[in-house]
């Protein structure tokens, strides 16, 4: 199998040996014939990065370092996978691979999200290759497809379900009729959220991931703190049980689209929040730790992609292509694309952003109540699809679907109604999407 | 936003002027300047070979030509995009493109199925790209996640639905309970079927897609005479009014697959036929024009792609990410994957493969007729899952679902259950796919 590699091997150093590290570490020990044979080259482990060297860490001692400096500056090194997470850490480490020559494969959206800038400029500098396919949506490819398959294309929209833990709690509150806080421990328990589950939640994980995509969708710089974002921590049964009853579901969306301003100019949103979802959407659908991309561009239509989002294994596998490909491009010569920020489009704020609306109120049981607030709809040019009245006397609610709006007009909605004597309070407001009008 | 390109342009050479060829041209033309930031210099087309030039062909007459072998052989020509269809020419016009150095862009199922051997030898013999997005589920990226994002992971499966006019017509029977020649008519009616469907019909198209699907999943060789294959043609309303009381519904697969014998020797298959597929399998909700497919991995586990397998606009949306990386490729250096050949695992007999199948039989409405039909599974060592009684008197059927058994034990159950004097005959036997047991 090996007979048509005559090139030296592939130096690797995996950075981390957490449940990502260790499958990567595993995969090039086991399926070593398999990968040489892809490659042109055998990959040799040359190192692993540890915060603790133990015997029962499943690899020789002698493979385990507490020194990733000296590992990744090491002559032998030509690859590095980065899977320690953090921040400033992996940041030094990453440029300095890059500085002295080394592809860098990295699973690490939080960095991605506000360094890849600095990060692509250097393998630019050094022409080596940054992969980072794994950085999103776990196994499922999507990075690929969007910077290579749809190159020839033009996106306009990336709407995607890519944080596990969110997905499955508020699949089980769909499920079950539990609350957030009940369905967040169980989640716990099974772990399927983190002891402190903020990044997942908050929303911060999925607008990583945002950001990631709406740079490479766009062929704009987008980071973190372009994205707009709200968790899923207020989201109550009752508001699934409202978007039942609508045929919608609700779903921790992380959605990047290209818009066009009312003054003619093209903008782009990066947007993480949960929305409804109607049922008949293909993201309705994806339960549990599952993730999806729906990814829409002009000739190509609508795509999905579907798989696993996460999980060491599944991560692994999108770690290992992108280290093949490294390796591949180390032997056969050649590059994989670059950093794509030609198009340098500006973000729009929140409030340019044209969507439906759920909103949920609290309202006293009495005549004219449902003028009232239709009136006060009209009055800020919100148009409404559906109303709903929910309960009566004391537990009388009114909940208003409209049609699309920007999210401007639909605020001053809010606090108008908020004003109102009929209204005792909003308790919810949602996006809806997954439909035009 | 053409200032970080110094690059001269890159010539392209368009091969065919059909529904994918027009819109080939016109994404070139229409989108020059976010093509030339993407790929770093212009791209610069330098003609089209058509069958007859005409002032109706939506380009200017100097740049048709009737004279394809001319054209591939310019020196200001680096990038051939066929889209011709056939086999003898594109197969003589791409060679010769490739061994100008040329890079080639294709999107000729049927000639990959059959010839992809030669042409990637010769692709590598000079040193040129080869890429083929188009070929299997048009704007669907499938290749491209097979060769790359899952390099480091081991293929067990693929299934697809990749041909959109059987998928249509299968569709349609479902929904309205139609027979085939009567949907077949109205998909020809619609455009959804060529004025000689066979190719779609009869699964050669589907065939050759699984020839490429399998080649590039397994690392091997596979060309569409390694490809078991049925077509749609025999599959009747009751076929499918006998589905849906299973919970299924039928759709014509391409599905490749790592097998291991009873032998213990690794193997691949190759098969096309319609299948009973349980509407829980996300292959079932996949209807009309649209293709879908599944890859079973052993660390990403399941992945789903989806989109549209078809038309002018999408398939044209795959050829461009192609034509964008080739060029990309020849303004910085470097190529694109080779062909992998290096497992050369061989085609198991269709005998070999474990299905599970679904029997439709007219009866005898007779007492002893069950017994006697499940003795004679039994005997071939062909386990029953669910048996159902249809009709009565004349019009009495029998429909037996069986656990997994090799085709060849089902193929000698069928032909004895023919010579059972309670069968009068055995009218459908389709494969059950998408569950386990």
């Amino acid at each position: 199998m090996t007979s048509e590699s005559a090139h030296r091997a592939i130096g690797v150093a995996v950075l981390g040996l957490g449940n990502v590290g260790s499958e990567v570490v595993r995969i090039i020990r086991e399926q070593a014939e398999e990968l040489e044979a892809r490659v042109g080259a055998p990959l040799e482990l040359r190192g692993v990065a540890v915060r603790r060297i133990g015997s029962d860490r499943g690899i020789p001692e002698e493979l385990q370092t507490t020194d990733a400096e000296s590992l990744v500056g090491r002559d032998d090194v030509d690859i590095v996978v980065e899977v320690i997470g953090g921040i400033e850490l992996p940041r030094k480490l990453i440029l300095s691979s890059l500085n002295s020559g080394k592809s860098v494969v990295t699973a690490n959206k939080a960095l991605l999200a506000d360094h890849t800038g600095e990060l692509a400029e250097a393998a630019e500098a050094n022409s080596v290759d940054l992969y980072f396919e794994a950085a999103v949506a776990g196994a499922i490819p999507v990075i690929r497809p969007l910077t290579q398959s749809l190159a020839g294309d033009r996106v306009n929209k990336v709407a995607g379900i890519v944080n596990g833990t969110t997905n499955f709690i508020l699949s089980a509150m769909d499920e079950t009729g539990a609350d957030y806080e009940e369905t967040l421990a169980e989640a716990g328990r099974l772990g399927y959220a983190e002891a402190d589950p903020t990044a997942d939640v908050e929303g911060y994980d999925a607008a990583a991931k945002a950001a990631i995509l709406a740079s490479i969708a766009f062929h704009t710089r987008v980071t973190a703190a372009d994205v707009y974002r709200e968790g899923i921590s207020t989201i109550t049964s009752a508001d699934l049980a409202s978007a039942k009853a609508l045929d919608c579901t609700i779903k921790l969306l992380s959605i990047c689209e290209r818009i066009v301003t009312p003054k003619g100019k093209e903008r782009i949103s990066a947007r993480v929040y949960p929305a409804l979802v109607p049922l008949s959407h293909p993201l309705a659908s994806v339960n549990g730790a599952f993730n999806a991309v729906v990814v829409e561009a002009e000739n190509a239509g609508r795509l999905m992609f579907y798989g696993q989002g996460a999980g060491g294994a599944p991560t692994a596998s999108a770690v290992m292509g992108d280290l093949v490909m490294a390796a591949r491009n180390k032997v056969h010569g050649g590059r994989g694309p670059r950093e794509s920020k030609y198009a340098k489009l500006k973000v729009a704020p929140m409030g340019d952003i044209l969507t439906r609306y759920y909103v949920n109120m609290e309202v006293a049981d009495k005549e004219g109540v449902l003028s009232a607030v239709a009136a006060e709809f009209a009055k800020h040019g919100v148009s409404i699809s559906v109303v709903r009245q929910e309960g009566a006397g004391a537990g009388a609610r009114l909940v208003v679907v409209t049609h699309v709006a920007t999210d401007a007009a639909l605020s001053e909605t809010v606090a108008a109604l908020n004003e109102l004597e009929f209204v005792t309070a909003v308790t919810s407001v949602l996006r809806l999407e997954g439909t035009e009008q």
